[in-house]
């Protein structure tokens, strides 16, 4: 080791001098000894490294705990070897594959023989893998030649390794050990086998070799470790979770939407109880966007190429569009967005700068082709509805424009409970997709900055992140079980304007390019709905609810009241239906139940003769008896709030 | 003449027996004097004859007067003749070409040699006319052998008719004569020039001899004539008042749409005022279907090629769909209708007659291809949304749910003042397009006419006028103006339910089908649209109009009071806005008027001070000064009534 100093970026852009030689683990105890316990492996320039091995160059490096996708990374991928270790000491004739890590987890495909695996084996692989991880081995690395590689696995009979071995180059091979097991690795891996402590062998299934089915089928066993009991207890409750509110269940048992192989894949049909869930949302956004200046449009659902091929989507994003139709002697395509529509709308009249900002709203129907083995229930579709606007404004206006879409996007995911992080996508100086006007980029960056740091919004930058037309904020909503989804985003666009030659007539009497501003808060009427479905597993605010109340009757005598009553609550907008079957109240209850009604009024003959109601609430059961009129008033005013589930 | 007997059936199906050679005169003289004075011609087994030619077989007739489609044909015919006899007399020179009737009126193609005619000369031929009108000449039939009529045009130099004559075959050849003029004509005409007795001369273009631009251009002049001034008055009115109402004219200036080549022809973008009217339409009808127990779904604007196979729309109707679109291995077609993709929703779940009637509703917009020469604004489109309706139902349902759609369907008209006809549309027995049960058909016909007659409708019954599928109801309204307009339709099916399989299960718990009603009020929103237009001449109702109060200040003093009554309005959903401009308040006046605006709250120091406004209606003019409160609970009266304008 010489005494020769390397520059060591950190994330937070600040650099320090080590010496060269210096490792992951000796940087990570240089910052705190905190880090260096919990650290499981180091990024160098965006590789993964052990935390031992010597960094001789400068570098921008980040330490990774699990706490970040690179250290689950290597947890997880430590954690395979771990799983082989375990299994190798149950069945020592077992013969490896490959085991990687995955999104979720990690995986090994392992040949063993005749030899069939159960449920009841993964217990005790668990167990086992227990307690190799205890041991606390270290993952030692080790470069080899390809010849003694290949010789280690030909005299353990392992065709599998021996023909990956066959596909790399000398010099470029690698074992990691830990404990009694080596494999053929790559690396990179935490220090030491002690940090995981909990796992959970998630799956088993059967995978060729290489995928060819025409070679061995291996077992491939599925697992996911942790470096704490509770965070795998709280994992496996996530994923129960996540089976229970799957909006293709709830969206099939509570009627809001079916796909229909004869209609067409990814083309959901919304059913009734869906449409009115759909409407309510749309009514909802509607009433903002006037509140908020904004003027709604409908158009077709078609459009001349000419549209895509003066916008320059066509045909450079040919791939997930549909075919062109040819109608006389034009062609017509299916439209993937709304905005050259718009666009059109705004060119066919004078506009002053009198009336920018100019807002643009439709909820309109795009169609996009996937392929078909994308597609998923409501979230993964070929037509999907954009609850979609383009504010046409002045440069002057453009700051205060991004203020109120971020406030309005805000407003709607807050009214649905859910939290929100705030990502500003700018450009990448450095890339060249990056085109247009690098004043205009500058000062709509400044002021994006500007009017987050004005709302105090807690945000991160993503250089290289802004679309190719202008920088963009987007939405990360975190939903009632913790996942994150990207939703609504605002692009700020100064290349349409250019393309449709987009102008407004100034105070001064010339003419001037607006900027366009995209916005979408929902993002997809139908992937919106699915996440929502999922966010209140099926039990919606009462607003959202498609059946708000349900009217009981104990017995046919209290029928006619029953009807009054909801008479009553449909005069004030209330979804409401009567269960007049002559079925037993407690049937009749649990029916109310499974639908997820928020309210069933069970209405006997001590309510009709009160003039009052026994109220319950779905998941909660009886909340006491109250004069009918008084429920009507606190579920008038419930709506009207728009109100969350306690829960 | 024999005494031969013949049998005449009438239009109210009776009979009477004549003598052979007896003619339509003689026939209405013995239904009364009166008819034989006003008839005009007669129709045999569909021809229309003159009144004077014998009838030698058994024939069904009618005998056609001035209110009858037949009657106005012989009586424009006839004026073709007369205006050539105007023309001859003033120029002796002309020669004439062809001189048909047509929808409104009639024209003559007319070779003036060097002569160019003016609007002047029209006048003079007018004058001519009537003058020649005057002489009750009588229309005298010839037979008249081939060489006889060559040689009678040869003589005259006509090549026009002799061009004519050589097409047609020697015995099918005959002349009539009003007068001193003779022409080559099949008939009919009315027994007497006398009857005519206002003319006006529409219109003066060029036209090629048989539509060939290699041949000479002749002139062609358009005109129309009454057999009362007071009729041709009451016409040239009704095109003033078509021309001032033209919803093409009127929509953009109202802003209601726009068509944009770029965008597509017969594509409509709605614009903002147009999309409000639209969505104050939808939920209208919406809000009426929910309290009728219809279902509202949403469906996708595409579906697979096999939808349209299984309804047999595909490849029958396939001159009016747009060409398929290739998506991987399957065909998508821009769905002509929505009613495929609700059956498949009825289909994708278990129905018993307990879910009967079933009212799947859909706002579901349609591609269908027309001719570009065919498109018109909003009146002929390629894409339209259909207020559809499919309601499934059992036999035993069917005449109840028939009413019911009557009955929605007249309360809609009414709301906009339009007075409505009733057609039912049957089956024509000897036409072999009309299939399936014979006993459902009759049923099915048997129960319109006794809803029919339950509900004193007025109604016509037309054989032959049913759609393939089943017997319908037509609505004709009459706009503002007299005009007449195809909208609405009921329609019973019974085919689709065995093409789809549709089944549902019965309380004997066996499988049957149900019977659908297809149903849609508007018909399109756009063609409805585009009739309400040109019904209140852009005068809408307040409920529908995109702007219903203007608030006009004189100053900017008044500005803030303004803006609190706007909010107190909009609080109430008034769509409400404040003219701020610093303009004088006649011209912000003007402006409102050119919008039209229903109301103009004028708001100046007084009006402030007294917390009252002045309130001026659009096309009346000031109409007093209220309280503002007053106003306000007046005005939620008229939009929550949907009172019409007075006018």
């Amino acid at each position: 080791m010489s005494d020769q100093k390397i520059t060591i970026t950190l994330p937070d852009g600040s650099s320090r001098k080590y010496a060269a030689g210096t490792t992951g683990l000796q940087i990570a105890e240089s910052i705190s000894s905190g880090l260096a316990r919990v650290a499981l492996s180091i990024t160098v320039n965006g590789d993964i490294w052990d935390l031992n091995r010597p960094i001789n160059k400068d570098a921008t490096i980040s330490i990774n705990t699990w706490d970040t996708e690179d250290g689950q990374y290597t947890f997880w991928h430590s954690s395979a070897h771990l799983l082989a270790e375990a299994v190798q000491e149950l069945y020592p004739d077992a013969k490896f594959g490959i085991g990687p890590p995955i999104e979720n987890g990690f995986y090994y495909d392992i040949d063993f023989g005749e030899k069939q695996i159960t449920q009841e084996n993964l217990a005790q692989i668990e167990k086992k893998f227990l307690e190799v991880a205890r041991n606390k081995s270290s993952f030692e690395r080790k470069e080899i030649s390809k010849k003694d590689a290949l010789e280690f696995y030909e005299n353990r009979g392992n065709e599998y390794k021996v023909d990956l071995i066959e596909g790399l180059e000398d010099g470029d091979i690698t074992f990691y050990t830990q404990g009694n097991f080596t494999d053929l690795c790559r690396g990179p891996h935490i220090p030491n086998s002690g940090v995981v402590k909990a796992i959970k062998l998630t799956n088993l299934a059967g995978a060729y070799w290489r995928g060819d089915v025409n070679s061995k089928q291996l077992t491939r066993i599925y697992g996911i470790t942790f470096p704490k009991q509770k965070l795998l207890e709280e994992y496996l409750h996530r994923i129960e979770e996540a089976k229970r509110r799957d909006h293709r269940k709830l969206g099939k048992e509570l009627g809001i939407y079916m796909i229909d192989s004869m209609v067409g894949s990814g083309l959901p049909l919304w059913l009734p109880n869906g449409t009115v869930l759909r409407r309510t949302l749309e009514s909802f956004l509607r009433d903002e966007q006037v509140k908020r200046g904004y003027k709604e449009v409908i158009t077709p659902h078609i459009g001349n190429l000419e549209l895509y091929k003066t916008s320059g989507h066509y045909p450079y994003y040919q791939d997930s569009q549909y075919d062109p139709i040819q109608v006389d002697d034009e062609e017509y395509m299916l439209k993937p967005m709304n905005c050259p529509h718009h666009h059109r709308i705004y060119s066919s009249d004078l506009r002053s700068y009198r009336d920018l900002p100019f807002r643009l709203a439709e909820f309109g129907t795009v169609y996009r082709y996937e392929q078909s083995g994308e597609l998923s229930g409501l979230s993964r579709v070929r037509g999907f509805t954009q609850d979609d606007a383009h504010i046409y404004c002045t440069h002057d206006q453009l700051k205060d424009e991004i203020k109120h879409t971020i406030e309005l996007t805000q407003f709607v995911f807050n009214t649905f409970g859910m939290p929100v992080d705030i990502r500003l996508s700018f450009r990448d100086d450095n890339d060249e997709k990056y085109g247009g006007n690098m004043e205009y980029w500058e000062r709509a960056q400044a002021e994006i900055k500007e009017v987050a740091d004005e709302m105090e919004l807690d945000y991160t930058i993503a250089p290289g992140e802004a679309s190719f037309y202008g920088p963009k904020i987007d939405f990360i909503i975190r939903d009632a079980i913790g996942r994150k989804w990207q939703l609504g985003t605002v692009q700020v666009d100064y290349v349409m304007p250019e393309r449709f030659d987009l102008t407004y007539v100034g105070s001064d009497n010339e003419k001037h390019r607006p900027v366009i501003i995209h916005r979408a808060p929902f993002g997809s009427m139908e992937r919106f709905t699915s996440i929502l479905i999922e966010h209140f597993a099926g039990d919606f605010p009462v607003w959202l609810s498609p059946e708000q109340v349900r009217i009981l009757p104990i017995s046919d005598d209290q029928n006619e009241y029953a009807q009054n009553c909801a008479q009553e609550l449909r005069n004030i907008g209330v979804r409401v239906e009567v269960d007049e079957r002559s079925e037993q109240i407690g049937g009749k209850i649990r029916d109310a139940e499974t639908s997820k009604t928020p309210y069933m009024l069970i209405i006997g003959a001590k309510e009709l003769e009160a003039g009052t109601v026994s109220v319950r609430r779905h998941k909660k059961g009886d909340i006491g008896t109250f004069k009918f009129s008084d429920f009507l008033s606190q579920l008038n005013t419930e709506i009207a709030e728009k109100q969350l589930p306690e829960n």
